[in-house]
């Protein structure tokens, strides 16, 4: 593991690399990622640790939020909100703790219902949802934990409580981007940063 | 489904519309799209019916295929074959027809050998592979089934046979994306370009 | 359900029922179960949903928490928090809504470290562990989620890390008991207290 | 393993101690031990080989065996013979040696009918039977199996075959104590009594 | 199902048909397979029922039978213990209660310890067995399961306890005919003899 | 490994033992076994690996090889094609190189359409199918996944589509012979023929 470089990637608010490997971030980083950076430590007060991650290249890290920012927080039909719900219940599926801690977090500050973000990150059928809302989440964890099942009558349930196919299309893009960003911090043991924890409670 | 919907994005190779869901493509394409698609025409002879689905939003199709082409084309230790590998074997896994077809293509072509691939698009255990690559595709294929499970002696393994800390990234990265594509394609019934079905025969 | 039922077991702190079935307390309640509850509102602030669900019948509720109290707060090899950390990994193989955030809640307190709370409902291989600690978890996961494998070389690993044949015991009767507490929440939908979410954060 | 260890809780029919961890029976037996083993022999012909597993610790013992015999056989909708079906079900799900011996024998002896114990140890859905004894077996086995899936549905579906709501708390408190009491036995290579094998053929 | 049908395929031994599907034996049966029939009755006091499901078709019964008796009775490296042993454990993992029931005879029969016979229909990991024994059934078990995931260290292991690569094709087309005759047996739900449950106790 | 041993059954299109065991065949074949061999290179234009791996007991052979023919190439209400459709998806189940090399050659060639081959291999719900198939692959997936869970209202499905009892009994031996010949073939790591990778394409 990267413990002890003096040149990994490392979590502000402890004393641990982010990632278990050795990929320290460019140095110095570039104007951009430090506008980048100031912004996320302004808007969200830290720098998400998937991006401190990605710093060891910037054309990667500029592809990885251009591509997670139009996903997650581009227009949609979903709200933001649903996309987080979307995001927890993937995570799930899959257990993986930085995305569990971090979009946990989401889904509890931006629903004010810490219950919420609890039953989704447990066990979404023990939430009390809408039916719109369990349609989603029944076509998420199909989608994540068995995707060559899904077919033409899964889309047909999200269609009859009222999605579009285009918002078909944002489920199914959201459950996808967090099949990969789960496994992404699960390959190298990726930490969550320790504010968010707390957050939202 | 869009069959009959002459907005649909539609497969220049058959009467099939690309995906089961009614998202006409952008109209028209912007020049950058266009050139981008007279790009693929001239490189693979075909856009890749990923592509004309995504078409119906610039935006996403722009960050879909930046992402794509930094992990898959960009500088990396692992070669685009190896690469390619990946993405069968993470298919398979997921049973994935729109990708185990048109990467399952791309890796009898790049190798130049055709038992390879479909070794790979049906169970590599019973390819002929390097230490190199067995341990590659053995995480590959751990990560993509049951990422939960993935921990330090999996990571050493890699090392073992060679691979750096930026390699493993690069190997994750891979295995995790296509842990995504499979899941937009599944979820959307996304048909393969018919041409993939006899290249690198 | 039993929501609206009169006579239903209710959630001191909400309008719902405690379970999905129709058992309504004994009425009065003996006054052993009073002065039961009275010293679980003294110790813990409240009475676990759990025993108010088993309230339909005194003898039920005393043969459980008997039973229970034995188990999680008798003499043993294993400290009060050890037995918490397995509950919670075994509640975690389950999905159980209802345990992960009462024992998660008692994790977090009885440690002083919210993050292991989390940790271990989420990925228990996610947590930074003692040997000790690894093995009893990977003995818990194994024996919630494969009964039918366990074997002599499952005891020797805790054997190897210390544990005597009693502590071996009372990990295995823990985590059994879990499968067993797991399972009655999941098939009542039992939900948990609304204090234990903010508990030990 | 404790074979040979003269201390260890031996099977009266057998030399071979009936767990595989070295915890001797409490010594003397206190009279009251005595006095319900005594009544096993007399009663069953023998002393079940989990109550001598347990005497290392007679507290342990009391409070277990209070628990089984309320819920085995106290008051309840459901007959001795039903709960007992339940046990080989849920035995059979975890591949539970110990118990699928000496409840498939209760099976056996209860129903006098040799193939029932038989076809519910191997595969309960060879077995002829009753709408009310498929519904309360089907739900044994997903509560066994998957208790995260377990919803309304579920419990509606044992209403319509004329369970209450407390044969439903019932059949739940029966199918989770077996899942328990499956991996007790498993987690301790627990023998069962040799006498078991021929009864009620 | 095929239940009152005068034609149906009958077990002798009740008047329930042997399998769900209405295929009437060859009447009159050819002069082969009586005296195939006869020598059933003579050897083993039955005609299995499986044959006579097969007999409403005498080309595949002989084929069949044919098949069987070179796998199950021919010359091997394996007893005939071995190979019934084998059959047991596969359908241990099939759950198949037709071949669970005849092989689970054969082996109580043959081995003469009926305790063995009811260990390897149930968990053969909880059975007292020889170093070869257990490594021919783990090789069993994981084809039967997994047959995608056996490699060159499975078979060494079948080498390093004596086994010649004869033995192995051997220990293989056991397991391997298992797998298919479960599922003939599963799929049309056929009924075993009821001479078998009590056979060998 | 064979490799390197004279006396092991090769291929005749390369420089490989067919299996990975080292079974040479008789020497010299049997008049019978050389005709039927040459009769396999006149209609086949080569001997199956399968039939070559066989060889080094003809009494084997003869038995495997007539099983196979009166059930691929009988008489059914199947066409030779059906059966191949349905040999190709149990293949995929079991994730068998040999079959699905060997089996999708088959499904090519006899359908003219080598679309469908790759989409049987690779996850038959991803292919136009007509209702008769789809039921007819439905069955056959879950007979050869989870053969214990077949019951009544699976063989109903058949029936509504048009299948008799007896097309019922041949869809399951064929899906239960390739549940055993997948096995064969992996148990041994055997090699399909090189021609037909590209037969049919």
């Amino acid at each position: 593991m990267g413990q002890g470089n003096p040149e990994a990637a490392m979590d502000a608010s402890s004393d641990e690399p982010v990632i278990a490997l050795d990929l320290p971030p460019a140095d110095p980083l570039s104007p951009e990622t430090e506008a980048y950076f100031a912004k996320c430590r302004e808007k969200l007060g830290l720098v998400p640790n998937v991006l401190t991650a990605y710093a060891f290249d910037e054309a990667k890290l500029t592809a990885f939020s251009t591509f997670y920012n139009d996903l997650m927080l581009g227009p949609s039909g979903l709200s933001k909100l649903e996309r987080e719900m979307i995001a927890v219940v993937v995570s799930c599926v899959n257990r993986c703790f930085y995305c569990l801690v971090a979009h946990g977090a989401a889904v509890r500050t931006l629903s004010g219902d810490p219950a919420l973000g609890e039953a989704l990150a447990m066990n979404y059928r023990a939430a009390r949802l809408s039916p719109r809302h369990r349609a989603m989440l029944d076509f998420a964890w199909l989608l994540a934990e068995a995707p060559h099942r899904v077919e033409e009558p899964d889309r047909a349930r999200l269609r009859e409580v009222g999605f579009s196919d285009r918002d078909i299309w944002d489920i199914a893009a959201v459950a996808s981007f967090f099949s990969m960003s789960n496994r992404i911090a699960s390959a190298t043991d990726m930490r969550p940063n320790a504010e968010y924890h707390a957050a939202g409670r």
